[in-house]
């Protein structure tokens, strides 16, 4: 493979699909739903900022939009085509756009290898064939590419996050794609670039990791793997890239019936799960468990600064809470150091006594502490040289008791976690040592819809003032471990 | 330790705590909120069968009640006691009761071991005295016993759920009752009894565990454990109770700045990882990581039938949720059996092509497959005999994109949870063997309220047909990997 930064006409290729000045939509039909109607629709819901273009062999006009008969009617050179064709029809469709000069094209359609039939193998070769006389493909069986910055999308994502972020994400699963954009938009995970290569005819992982190590606006790199096409070409990759950008791996299809499902998914071989956790690790990345994980883990990695974290504090109104955090801290390689008695002192004179305890864990053994009193409490933690990170658990559905026994509509008037985001911000800007929230939600029925509701705006207010948010405690500490593990690894690299 | 079968007294005493024909709550005060008046008014919003007595030797008024002097000036002899009163001052209120007949008393007041005080030692001792003497004492330093059948709440209960069911929770932690509670309520755990006693200085794990396993309501024991008292004695009534009704624990305070936790928090010791591991995987019991785990391990426990499940069959939209399927099962040891051609054929019938795959998991590669689909689906899966339970994986966001496309203005009108969830249930009932339901929630911004509602109706809906639905695959498949070991050691056992 030649390399990327070495080669000035792939980079620019891969600059004008993401970037593209337009689109030709293959397989727009003009009456009824097809993926091409579909994809077409998301891309001008979500203001894709180029020109948009629907082709289809059989003319026509769908929602007073003309539909080409082919790429050589259009009125100008096409930089990036969608192509949403049945099968049978791909090869056709992508010669077609590779004669006219089109950059690259994302192919939409299922029906080749994954199938595991004669005509499936026999059709995406074809595709393999064409893209090597010169153009770039996405695909098959994929949901596309999503680049909040120029605003394409994946194919059910009309309602993406058009706010770009530091997180590349490479995966071979579309499902995937569009899962984890989802959850971005909330949790406060900003996408650079997202690319669905399924199948992977002709852009793969390895090409992909390289193009991401490389990219200015990639700041950390997320992978969803289930088969690579070179392992040893994978690895020496990964190691490069990782020795400057954190790379997640999450891995699919290492067990036995998970490489089956593989297999019938995107037509990848899975692999064992020991060879690929000590390929990981031998190459400095991350790995991670699942989907949830990966993002909580991004989130980590895009918010906190690099660094190795090896102590912390945590903090919050329920003493099991702080058992179990010290539990989890151990099991992902993070200190609890014990306070010393003068601290300890100075921080329980801000804490409603008795029940409430200082010596870290810190339980403040109320719901209902003043943020002024957290921001004292947390000064004064910081000021301990061990402590790297400080964690405050807090639970926000008592607030809505409170506004009940108050007489108040709703617990949002009283919930005060706007102030409380104000000190945490301003704690870990004054300190130097970053501040997380860990938000637990352990009323989901019916009857909370409005506690939801002052989570999700307490969530947005702490994003706002860049403070990470976790769901649960051993989600917000795995995130951590990875962090400070993978900033350990690379420190001792450099060092050697 | 007397036994509680061979002791009408205790099992008498033990009636009339978790039933009480009326309760004293003394600490109740004239002005100002106290956890007196706290959970006075706890008790009320609830509904508490008996009859409520508030009691401070300053008299007055609370709310138009009178306030008693003392016990004595009581119309008639009282059942239960609730003790908030400041630490100094338990003894003497304790003492009152012992001496007036009260059968129990639950003592929320903090101030004693978990200081680590001389003061607070010898206070404890000063209750386990007069506990010694005849009086039955939950606490101190604890949230007391919730029971929904009588109404009996914990502190900050008011809201808690007065539907009984079969999942008992003895827990040394108050914060952790009251969250489980809450979780219980929307996640379809029924409780018979919870009982926080903090730190123990009468009533403690040992007996309760005894008195659970012999409870006639309670078919599911859940556990959150810091210390024991006696490890020998614990071990050897876990046994004999493991061996008739499951029992979940967690375990807090396994490691060093866990048990430093523990002991601030619950004048426990904590004990190592190994040994406790050991001690609960030789007694046949179940051993979970955390506050999650444990809700949603009870959950499979208590809505599926008691048996040991080999083989799964995972369905639903999405490959790479398969993929992770199939990872997760291994690693809780059930198998996913590729199922022959012919019945994949068959399958494949009633699900969009191409896209779709039925080798086990099932793809059915579209979220809008139709739920009579579904039922064909299940019911020809089931046919295969390795198959035990059936996981089908559902996002219901889609659904909003579909209602916007049609100008509808909720999800809520096309979503058709009500006739899955029939489907499922009527699945599992004509063919023996269960359905689970997996409903991950991606959307979870502002914006997203509407499918909030949707996911909330949906979940209730399946619940309401005895079907469990968890919130993601992993949990999912470690609730049932759980069900299946318990079950699995416990038929080994009973071979012997």
């Amino acid at each position: 493979m030649k390399s990327i930064t070495a080669d000035p006409v792939s980079w620019d290729a891969f600059e004008r699909i993401f970037h593209p000045r337009n689109v030709a939509i293959i397989g727009v039909s003009a009456r009824g739903y097809t993926f091409g109607t579909g994809i077409m629709s998301s891309l001008k819901t979500i203001g894709f900022e180029g020109k948009i273009y629907a082709v289809n062999p059989k003319g026509g006009e769908f929602n007073g939009m003309k539909i080409y008969k082919s790429l050589g009617e259009l009125p100008q050179p096409i930089d990036f085509a969608i192509i949403a064709v049945p099968a049978e029809h791909v090869p056709k469709a992508l010669e077609e756009c590779r004669v006219m000069g089109v950059t690259g094209a994302e192919i939409l359609s299922a029906g080749f290898s994954e199938l595991g039939t004669e005509e499936g193998m026999r059709l995406e070769q074809e595709i393999r064939d064409i893209a090597a006389k010169g153009i770039r493909v996405v695909g098959p069986n994929c949901f596309g590419i999503y680049c909040p910055r120029s605003g394409l999308t994946l194919l059910p994502g009309p309602d993406l996050s058009r706010t770009s972020g530091p997180v590349g994400f490479v995966s071979q699963s579309g499902g995937m794609s569009i899962d984890f954009a989802h959850i971005g938009k909330w949790m406060g995970i900003g996408f650079s670039k997202m690319i669905s290569f399924g199948n992977g005819a002709d852009l793969r992982e390895t090409e992909l990791l390289e193009y991401f190590g490389e990219d200015p606006e990639t700041k950390v790199i997320a992978m969803y793997i289930e088969g690579v096409k070179d392992g040893r070409e994978f690895l020496s990759v990964l190691k490069d890239v990782a020795a400057k950008k954190p790379v997640i791996i999450n891995k699919g299809g290492l067990t036995e019936a998970g490489g089956r499902a593989v297999q019938s998914h995107t037509a990848s071989m899975g692999g064992t799960r020991n060879i690929w956790e000590s390929v990981i690790r031998q190459a400095g990345a991350v790995q991670v468990g699942g989907l949830w994980e990966l993002a909580q883990t991004c989130l980590a990695f895009s918010l906190l600064p690099g660094r190795v974290y090896e102590n912390i504090i945590v903090a919050g109104g329920g003493g099991a809470l702080g058992v179990e955090a010290c539990d989890a801290a151990e099991r992902y390689g993070l200190g609890l150091p014990m306070l010393d008695p003068e601290m300890t002192e100075a921080i329980l004179e801000f804490l409603p006594r008795p029940g409430s305890s200082a010596r870290n864990p810190i339980d403040a053994a109320n719901p209902f502490v003043d943020p002024r009193a957290y921001r004292e409490v947390f000064t004064l933690a910081a000021q301990d040289p061990r402590i790297d990170v400080q964690i405050l658990i807090q639970l926000l559905h008592h607030y809505k008791s409170l506004s009940s026994g108050m007489g108040l509509e709703s617990p949002k008037e009283i919930t005060p976690y706007r102030e409380l985001a104000g000190v945490i911000s301003e704690v870990a800007a004054e300190t130097g040592k970053p501040l997380v929230l860990v938000m637990p939600d352990f009323k989901q029925g019916r009857e909370s819809m409005d506690i939801e509701e002052v989570i999700r705006e307490a969530r947005q207010a702490f994003l706002d003032k860049g403070v990470p948010v976790f769901d649960d405690l051993n989600s917000c500490l795995r995130a951590l471990g990875h962090v400070s593990l993978y900033y350990a690894r690379r420190r001792s690299r450099e060092r050697l």
